[in-house]
């Protein structure tokens, strides 16, 4: 059982758990287990049944967590680290606790800030992913984005979280398609590069979103999209209204599964935009690692 | 029974029928009766039953119509007039019948057009209320609001609609308050000028959409807004993104019931914008007044 310890990400929906040896993964959990479906108050059995094998054959391993695991929903409220912040940062606001089955366990801080756009803005979980992208590419910059329910664009110098804006693409996605008059009554839905493009090509147009997403119903009375594309063609105008806060001449990594950051690179290349893809999970594990020995007081 | 004639807008999810003597409106009904309402093919039927007291008082009255009862889910569909059109575009393109008990009808065309950031664009019952208002307030050129459900931008010159863009305003505030995260677990709403007002503002600030409703969430987290004015705010910052496509210096027209105007006004005083209210249901009546008369080839 040497090195060995349990990486967390407990969301709101989700729970994803990595069994680790050092930097290394050697297993892992996901489950659709996220904080909306625990039994009130039910953490510490929720999470104790969850790791059941793993701590019934390596004992009361250190589990180090983030996500909203950490929000006022959650386990135990940690307080947002303020921006800029940096590893030590987080690993200094970070909750160290011990569970009733004496596991060592911590919850990460989330960070909040000003957005951009002059919002004030909050993450939980996204910080380790860019804390893992800043250690496995090191670069004095880094523009990140990490799409999702509520997609996050980052700055980073020097491995320092400096600025990052939410954008709730996938909730208004999920929201268009499932409860508006743009996706009622439709057929099955098909997968259809064109439509998707299409719906890139007409966001990078710059027309306000509210009148944007009209088009999906335009487009299909016109004959121009057929019914089985809307929602190929909500996706690309969701995605491509998104990455139009990009600057062209800007390189970014887009951080997240290979399905979604797929997604988006196919959507860059419409746009001229130069979009790398890094895997969300091996950089949410590097940058868990990485506060992991920072709290132990050991290197990396 | 000189002069007695029937107006109606029947819409989507409302019907609304004004019993007229000439221009005037004599006597009125709402009903919550719209399309979605009504039996697979018994429109004829629903419309007698909604109209009986009037045409036992007055026999087979002439009956004009507007709105998505001219659509493909509609009675009878009426192809769009396509833009720029007048009324006398929208009279030749209008639909004549007779129905079943005898009463001579008709049903205006919507219009279709380029909207002015060049998407394909639609609307039913909107260009009724537009040659009302150009009726009752003559002048060589208007900019008109229609809000609701899918507010509509229009332009017009001499009494014709030259272009027109929807903004899906009232349908995007109602799946945000009722589906998305910001509008969950919320206690009973108050209404909040000042939240309203806050809305407005931010919005008028340029972020994009997507990222601007995260503010609803993150507002709330650093309590500078309460939780009872969570729908306020949310209304402000969808009007106020609307609004912000007008010119500064342009004024406008807001047209529709007196408590949504009103609330279009309170946002455009708040950002500078010059709009006088007029009553959704008069321009409705006078226009469909003036179609009434080009059909019927008299003066009106």
């Amino acid at each position: 059982m040497k090195n060995h310890w349990i990486a967390i990400d407990w969301g709101t929906t989700n729970f994803r758990a990595f069994l680790m040896q050092g930097s290394l993964q050697v297993s892992r959990i996901n489950q659709a287990c996220g904080l909306l479906s625990v039994e009130k108050g039910q953490f510490a059995q929720t999470l104790q049944t969850l790791l059941e094998s793993w701590l019934e054959q390596y004992g009361n391993l250190p589990i180090v967590m983030a996500g909203m695991v950490g929000s006022q929903q959650g386990w135990h409220e940690v307080p947002y680290a303020p921006l800029p912040c940096n590893a030590a940062d987080l690993a200094s606001g970070t909750l160290a606790f011990t569970t009733s089955w004496g596991s060592p366990a911590w919850i990460i801080p989330g960070a909040n800030g000003i957005s951009q756009f002059s919002q004030p803005d909050v993450m939980r979980g996204e910080e380790v992913q860019l804390l893992g992208l800043a250690a496995l590419h090191p670069a004095n910059q880094h523009v990140a984005l990490l799409p999702g329910t509520h997609s996050k664009h980052a700055q980073m110098q020097h491995g320092e979280i400096t600025s990052f804006s939410t954008f709730m693409t996938g909730e208004v996605f999920s929201l268009l398609t499932q409860h508006s008059i743009l996706g009622r009554a439709l057929p099955e839905q098909l997968e259809d590069e064109q439509a998707f493009l299409l719906g890139v090509k007409t966001a990078s147009q710059g027309a306000p979103f509210t009148h944007l997403i009209f088009s999906a119903r335009t487009r299909r009375l016109a004959g121009e999209l057929s019914e089985t594309s809307i929602h190929s063609y909500l996706s690309g105008l969701t995605i491509g209204y998104e990455l139009q806060t990009l600057p062209v001449q800007q390189h970014a990594w887009v951080v997240g599964s290979p399905a979604l950051t797929a997604r988006y690179q196919l959507a860059a290349g419409q746009m001229n935009l130069s979009l790398s893809q890094a895997n969300g999970d091996d950089c949410f594990i590097h940058g868990l690692w990485h506060l992991f020995c920072q709290l132990q007081g050991t290197p990396s």
